[in-house]
């Protein structure tokens, strides 16, 4: 079965242009100047940039959390990515300690075969590092194409692991092909200032923010990136929210290290000032990291134009105002932490970034989709327009001005953070491996239509190509 | 008249993959699995990298300097470009104070014009800014397509200019819509320490490096960038070579600042011990800057590869080594400045850095040819590989390995700068607007054929993407 | 005629403590517990501080500005100068190009003859450095003991100084034993920011500070830092006021450069919003560089406590509001730079310092008067409290508050920059040379009793001591 | 009994001098220029210079370690200290977890009681913070005048503390007015590294070196500034040894931080180099951290010249080469980790600083004495030459030219580390409280002699001061 969408702007990371795409077998077939549609199911772009599908790097859904799950699941989150025009998630999948690696990936197929409406892939947490983890990565590799690895400095004595666990990975990771992730800020003085608020009684969500203060992302990235040069390895940083950590990553690059930083729309367009609200409601701005002063947003900023910053993760973990972020009524360490971004990813980079004048429309591309999908071994199949790929398409509006609002979002969840906040620009339909999942605006797709990827080794392209250099002398 | 060229590896600055590309009327038409070729002229690419045609942002070909002319002119210069792999040069057009500048720009398409065998155009040298100058330059702008000028900071009393006229020239591109280059020493200084040099006896090649350290280059780059982001204006450092300048470029990209910097062949893969060599050879190494010692090249790499840096410029000037280096046997300063680097800078850039995994294919691409096209208003007519680009494409054979030498390059100028240095690559075949001027590694193109292309506004593809985002609203 | 000061609590840049001091000859004679009195004049200081006097390193006293003369004197100045705790005054004479320096230096002399009430000596401000001028400079060190030479950055057209003048200085200056004073502005960048605003209409005495932005002071200053260290010379900038420039001096003592820096009382406790005062009263506060904004002050304050920045100076040059001020009431570059500090320099370092914990009683004392002293050839004479030093003494009680305003002050000048601010701490008496000029808050000295001090050359005593290391061997 | 000491050359952290000293009742009584001395003993100065005893900070005297103890104990090191010019030792008191801080103190004053032949004092090792230590610290400062406790982050799993006890031992010290001392180096990926190297049969004294990279001195140092900063405490990082770590505190300072920084004789003079003498005789060149490249020297001078380091410790912890160090033959961690620096502190630093010109006078008498006896609250009493300080003197010959070696040094040890090294200066007599100890460089002192100090909180003198202030407001 094929298509053809013609006239639409074709934006890359690199090139915008105006031609037709052949789609053939959910590939890009074709690409050019008024390509023969005749017999071909024609879709009118005009007017419209056809962009990459884009890859959400940083997804948790129905993750258990202190005692809740995260609302939107494998279903409600990923029909929700398809609106905002998403069409790859990479979720985290948790372990636990002493449980083989393989159980807890099982779990997570489990969540999501049968309800994905656009492919997926996971990254696997990592709590410890000892013989039997280090014997069954090899096979999660092969087998299950996981490529990349979480660790967490922060949460003392529930995920945290120890710097000696975190070398261990990266090195791991270098010897493997994977590439580490990490949450970073100083769990240590995190707990320590975080009981220390409490004793004093001090239990609203804004001392959730102030027991975290950037300084202490800073320290933990910094550390991070060094441990990562030290073992020539490669490293990713999730949720970059400040200054501090920017510098830190910057300084990083610069010695020629693999590191690389991803932030998220919340950080980028809202702030600390957000979990003042009155009523409790600074609870549905709680995460981690937390938000921060607005002066940050511009350090975010800058750092994606320049490239310091080159992707940008939801972070999804949605939980209801009502029923899941009242638990931490009395005591803000117990409002579960997260917010639903995934819907609107997208649109709010979009709008805030390129409308606003501060990336180009490649480089929207780049750090909402190609970037992720090459970071993570999914490119070139996924993160382009290109022959060969797969026709993973979003066909954007730009002209359209909406408000996003809970009354209109399609995730489960019962709040949406960027509530009332005006953007341009909006998926008129989605395409995952030619198949239409969006269509002017509704939901065409069918659940368990997503596939599961097996991605490829950290820089497998590259390497392949190289070698290839090698074999040919 | 159609081409189709087979099954090539097509790389752009984002993509890698195995396509067929369709060249009609000078353009890519369509690219595609298996396109139809009845026909049509076939190429096979098979087994080779179709990249697009290399861009060179600094050429200086028939120059007068210090009484003499530079060597290679828009016939042999243009000649060994294409050789190179480079589809588009942009030339320095210097101007006299009190002459205007149409004039010397009517110099400059005289030289040029019947002998280019490939696209080029013109960057404005700017002596001085006064009433008369300003007047001109919007007609510049708008009838040459000329949207570049450069201000020189080194070679007191000849060209240098004052911080005033720099920042003057940063007002009006930024009201104009322009670049401005700087060639970043600080020549005052320098001034001071050539004549100490030379009042001591130095005269050797070797004092002209000892009297221009790295310290003034790093100066004078972090004092332009410092009045770029104060005027809020655009500035591409030229021929950066060491640490200290990579060091202010970084930093004022930090701020948001829109500085950008370029580097060149010779200063990534030679160093400062080349001016040392007996019996007046050093001087074949004498331009400006000069060669740094080698530690800066590490620093250069890792530029090149986290963005700090975006493009590479080949500063091509060459003189004989008989005849007009000579000049200087017994005074450093008499020496020409500058070297033979135009049909050299796309293959040492992919030999030393794509080869030896320093960047990638497509950061090769960005560098050698996609970004200065960006920078310049040449994309995206040149600088991709995309239907409606100009088919400016090089077919290049990855495996062959070779020997730069004298012997059998094609510049005019009687040494190689890089003699005897082993290189994996060459291009076959290089087409200009779909026209072969390389065929087999035979030279098939013609004299004037070369066109002189008006470029577009600084960011003007931008700023039209974002009008007609506004517009639509 | 011998004196005795008994039971103050003697205070040097490093130490604290309570004992008697005997003062013979101008000199500090003994120093103990209990000395015998008898027969001697008997002074009491229990309770009280007894400092060294103060050195201000900056003043500019009778000096022509734009067509008047700075309202303040030797007379005045010195004498309001006594009062505040300060015994010696650096000022600056002024040359001509084409003027012999030694006519210069005698206008000076008749200046401040008759008239200085406590020990002064001078600066020289170098215009360019010509055949003559460097054949004039070794007899100026050696019959005049002047060892400072004052290079201008700013004020194009009229004071400013090009790099290579600059550059020039640094290198007579490491030959010769001197040490270089530069005030650090951009003042090509200035220009044209000033003749743009007058040229927008925009002449209100806030636009002094708008034209003369900070980042144009960090620039300077991390130029003439580079320049000082590439000569291996020695550097004093003068008036840091801002974070930028904080940062550049810090950044190339890192790297072990003979750089030093001075603040003035202003900048740490005002900013610039004065300028912003209605009825032309931001014409008080115009002097250049400029005060900042409020955030910078904190950067000033952790320099001097963290040793980056090492002296205060006044830079005293006061003009009435009334008659000379409103010179550039049409036209903000017509106001007479420079505002009264020579007076209350002293008590708003130990008020605004000491008192409020920002730095230690021995910093104050270095600050004020130490580091200046050594830094500029008059120590051990002048700057401590040893036994073989001058009288110089500071009777201080700490306990007196009080208000800064022109209506005690003792300066000619018709407007008190601080007015109306609090302070903790006035000078009881203060000793020149043994002798009382204050003695119980009223003025008892007398006209011309202060000397002109011949300064040593840079580092002259270390040198002597090095000088003694090796001969003993 | 009085003393006078005539015509030396007096020098203190900011003054030097020709003057009399009168000492009386162990204190200084007066200082002034042809003091009386009829009937007083009478010690000729001339010709050499009179310093305060040196302040060694950072010793460990009889320490167990590794299944061995320190070689050189109260007696032989405190003997040795007296010949090199110190006159008082802070030493480290260790506990152990779970035993009462009293048991450990009451240990360690049982080592010295009867031994010392100069003054001395003890830190406090802290390995956990629970709730018995902090009930027992205030009882330790205010009875034993113990005002500094030492962390670890390195040595895991022995004495390797985490950041939350690290965090809480600088909540604590700001509360009671102490000081932290860190020994900053990751010691988790010290530990991987180190396991590494030895299953890979990496056993030699080299890899000691090369399994503790600078980059983890780096990243501990930036890692407890932050935490220092974040609980607005302070900080003291001993044994400092790298540019990284330097960066780290300098950085730190320029926020405003409390930091101070420490290094040791031999990071100034010997190198990494060292540890690969044959024989296992590298091995005598093993502590923590390790020896660096040489490079490093030229930062940590800088370092201590623009006041980013303000004190020098021995870090003295003498192991024989022959029946200890010879423990680690097989395997380098078994090394005893320590070496003997407590006699030559004093003259290197002074040979190799002043005498070279990297530091003047004043500076080195402020590094090897003032300093630290102000950090460490021991001063006035310690650390200068000022009316009512004890009489702790330095008659120091800077003109003797010797060679340090095992052959005429004090210490017990069975090697000297800096082994033939030409070093210029001499302590000829030494006094402790007006005593002397070494006369004509003979041992005249006693056991038991020296006198356990209690030391004063942090700031405790500054703090006095300012209340003094506030009251007499
Ligand atoms: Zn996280
Ligand atoms: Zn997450
Ligand atoms: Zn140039
Ligand atoms: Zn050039
Ligand atoms: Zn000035
Ligand atoms: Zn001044
Ligand atoms: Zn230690
Ligand atoms: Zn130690």
């Amino acid at each position: 079965m094929k298509k053809i969408i013609k006239n639409g702007t074709i934006v890359t990371a690199s090139d915008t242009y105006v031609a037709d795409v052949l789609v053939q077998d959910g590939k890009v077939a074709a690409i050019g100047k008024d390509l023969p549609s005749d017999g071909l199911e024609v879709i009118d772009a005009e007017g419209c940039y056809l962009f990459p599908g884009g890859v959400d790097p940083h997804t948790h859904l129905e993750m258990p959390f202190g005692g809740t799950v995260s609302r939107d699941d494998f279903e409600t989150g990923t029909i929700a990515a398809a609106f905002g025009g998403t069409t790859t998630v990479i979720d985290f999948c948790l372990t636990d300690k002493g449980v083989p690696l393989k159980n807890s990936i099982e779990t997570w197929h489990k969540k999501s075969k049968d309800k994905a409406v656009i492919d997926y892939s996971f990254h696997l947490m990592i709590g410890e590092i000892n013989e039997d983890v280090l014997q069954e990565i090899p096979q999660v590799i092969e087998e299950e194409g996981i490529t990349s690895f979480k660790v967490f400095m922060a949460y003392k004595n529930v995920l945290q692991a120890d710097d000696e666990t975190l070398y261990k990975t990266l090195v791991m990771a270098k010897e493997q092909g994977a590439l580490v992730m990490v949450h970073a800020e100083n769990g240590d003085v995190i707990d320590f200032l975080t009981k220390k608020a409490l004793g004093e009684g001090k239990t609203d969500p804004i001392y959730h923010a102030l027991t975290r203060p950037p300084e202490l992302e800073g320290e933990a990235t910094g550390r991070a990136c060094l441990m990562a040069g030290l073992a020539n390895s490669q490293l990713y940083v999730v949720h970059v929210t400040c200054r501090e950590a920017v510098e830190k990553i910057a300084e990083a690059r610069s010695k020629g290290y693999n590191v690389y930083g991803e932030t998220c729309p919340q950080y980028l367009v809202l702030d600390q000032s957000e979990m003042e609200r009155p009523d409790f409601e600074g609870a549905k701005y709680v995460w981690s990291p937390p938000l921060r002063e607005k002066q940050h947003q511009e350090h975010l900023w800058n750092a994606l134009k320049n490239g310091q910053l080159q992707a940008l993760g939801s972070d999804q973990c949605s939980f209801d105002f009502e029923g899941q972020k009242d638990l931490g009524k009395e005591d803000f360490t117990k409002i579960p932490n997260g917010g639903p971004f995934i819907e609107d990813r997208f649109t709010v980079l979009f709008s805030e970034g390129v409308k606003k004048g501060r990336i180009t429309l490649n480089q929207f591309v780049d750090i909402v989709s190609t970037r992720s999908a090459k970071l993570f071994g999914l490119f070139p199949e996924k993160g382009t327009i290109a022959v060969g790929s797969d026709a993973d398409l979003v066909i954007f509006d730009p002209a359209v001005e909406r408000t996003i609002s809970v009354k209109n979002h399609h995730m489960a969840v019962d709040y949406n953070a960027f509530e009332g906040m005006r953007v341009t620009g909006e998926p008129v339909s989605v395409l995952s491996r030619g198949e239409f999942v969006i269509k002017d605006k509704q939901f065409v797709g069918e659940l368990g239509k997503g596939k599961y990827v097996k991605r490829k080794r950290f820089n497998a392209v590259e390497n392949k190509e190289m070698a290839a250099l090698s074999k040919s002398r």
